[in-house]
């Protein structure tokens, strides 16, 4: 059998219980270690407390190395941990595809993941439209696809989740051309950063999805001890030092509603200033006035 | 301190070994038990797997009753059980709100719900827009303002999760009217009862948001044993028997991946007809073709 595990968020405890007791049962337990990262564990903090041996999944080995993982797991149990809920992202969904195929059982376990966690901010779930990711600019390279989608987003008054780049295990340009397998430390998109990029996209395509008064919540760290949120404009956060990863980033929709303004209280430097942001933010995208219906006194 | 402790989707065991530890050492433990349910728990079986006494906390305890749930939380440790994840429902924003105002402290350990775990159906999460929900119509009451959310989702490409309807506690309008506290046996929406709402309102709507061809999938007992997933037309799934609750319902947008359509094939009984429908369905909420932008000649 091939179990799906997700972990969670941050601490090794934040696996379920079932999920504990299925590891403790599998003959191999791999750990996807590329899109995400448990903030409060690793490697050896994870083997210590499963009191079993993790292998690190990286992009060659499940991109290209599924037969491994799935090796006898049609006589065997097999574990496949994944930060967060087990469906996060498109790789995943490949692998059970390939587990299909082969004829080989699976079951998934599922856990916590950015995708619900965030309502931990206060902003409403059912509120929020599509998610984007934002990737690190270079010089030559600004992958603008997220504007559009938070245009439609914004344009029916949603919020708007962005994850942000993480880099693990990437070989520099230079050292891919020579096939040397040396990596890059890792790197992991902060908010100031993404609040950059983005005032940057704006300006080029100028189209006003958004602007620098744009209301936003930073996340950090979410799931973990040291979680914080802090509510600020779009240019504000621009110079905000959000501390140590994961960041991730809320654009706010026009329908805010007040629960969830009295909520993000608790998150902004002033009050009033936050208030008039969302406001003045209130004014694009909004519906054309309710016109009544003319009656009809011809007959 | 006031711990919201979220305990995912079915077994006793889907709680996280963080959440079962914070459970074990509250002093109070009350279980939220009208917006949801575990679908392979009571409060006999968590009772038993905790250790601990369970109050169960329903509608009228957790609007009216917050000060006694929090009673003495600033010195002894309070959980408040939460099916799903934490932040699913506005109410248990409410009762971090008044716990703010006590200076109570509060940690939130957060689990699946269905808002993430949907992603097993192989539909991908970020390919979904704002989650509607549908309630139950009688004769003189067919709220919805589902069709609306449906249509800008579909009007972008995305997907919709609707959440179906779950009443428990609830009284009979004659026992309310009397003051009676006597209540009705719980009700769960079904897969076909919102289909058939579904048509009814395109029906009257006319406005073509989605059509009887639409492409959906049934999602019954997500993350339990029995969990089991259906691909169908809308019209086909107001005759599905999905078995035991619950239920949810995704509705496909335009935007489907190759991938996503792979993965859910596993799921229909004609493999041939589920890909025509998805393909006649692509023909709605098109954007306009792209017209290259016209050159300038006259310099």
């Amino acid at each position: 059998m091939l179990y799906l595990i997700g972990l969670g968020l941050s601490h090794e405890t934040d696996i379920t219980v079932r999920g504990l007791e299925t590891v403790r049962k599998c003959e191999r337990v791999y750990l996807e270690a590329y899109t995400s990262i448990l903030m409060a564990a690793d490697k050896e903090s994870l083997e210590k407390f499963y009191g079993k041996e993790v292998i690190l999944a990286d992009r060659e080995l499940v991109e290209s190395g599924a037969d491994q993982i799935l090796k006898d797991a049609d006589k065997v149990d097999v574990a496949f941990l994944v930060v967060g809920d087990v469906f996060g992202a498109t790789t995943h969904t490949d692998l059970v595809i390939r587990a299909n195929e082969l004829n080989i059982p699976f079951e998934s376990i599922h856990n916590a993941s950015v995708m619900n966690a965030v309502g931990a901010c206060g902003l409403q779930l059912y509120q929020f439209g599509q998610t984007v990711s934002l990737v690190f600019f270079t010089e030559t390279w600004k992958p603008d696809s997220f504007y559009t989608k938070i245009m439609e987003n914004r344009k029916i008054g949603l919020h708007t989740l962005l994850l942000l780049d993480i880099k693990v295990k990437e070989q520099s340009i230079e050292n891919m051309a020579r096939g040397r397998l040396i990596y890059e430390p890792p790197r992991y998109m902060d908010i100031s950063t993404a609040a950059q990029q983005l005032l940057e996209i704006e300006e080029i395509r100028g189209e006003k999805a958004y602007t620098p008064d744009t209301p936003c919540v930073a996340v950090s760290r979410l799931g973990s001890p040291s979680q914080k949120f802090k509510a600020a404009s779009l240019k504000e956060l621009a110079e905000y030092d959000a501390g140590e990863p994961l960041h991730s980033l809320v654009m706010l929709g026009r329908q805010v509603h007040e629960l969830e303004l009295e909520y993000l209280y608790q998150f902004v430097d002033d009050k009033e200033k936050f208030k008039a942001f969302v406001e003045a933010d209130q004014e694009f995208f909004k519906p054309p006035p309710y016109v009544p219906p003319e009656e009809n006194f011809s007959d």
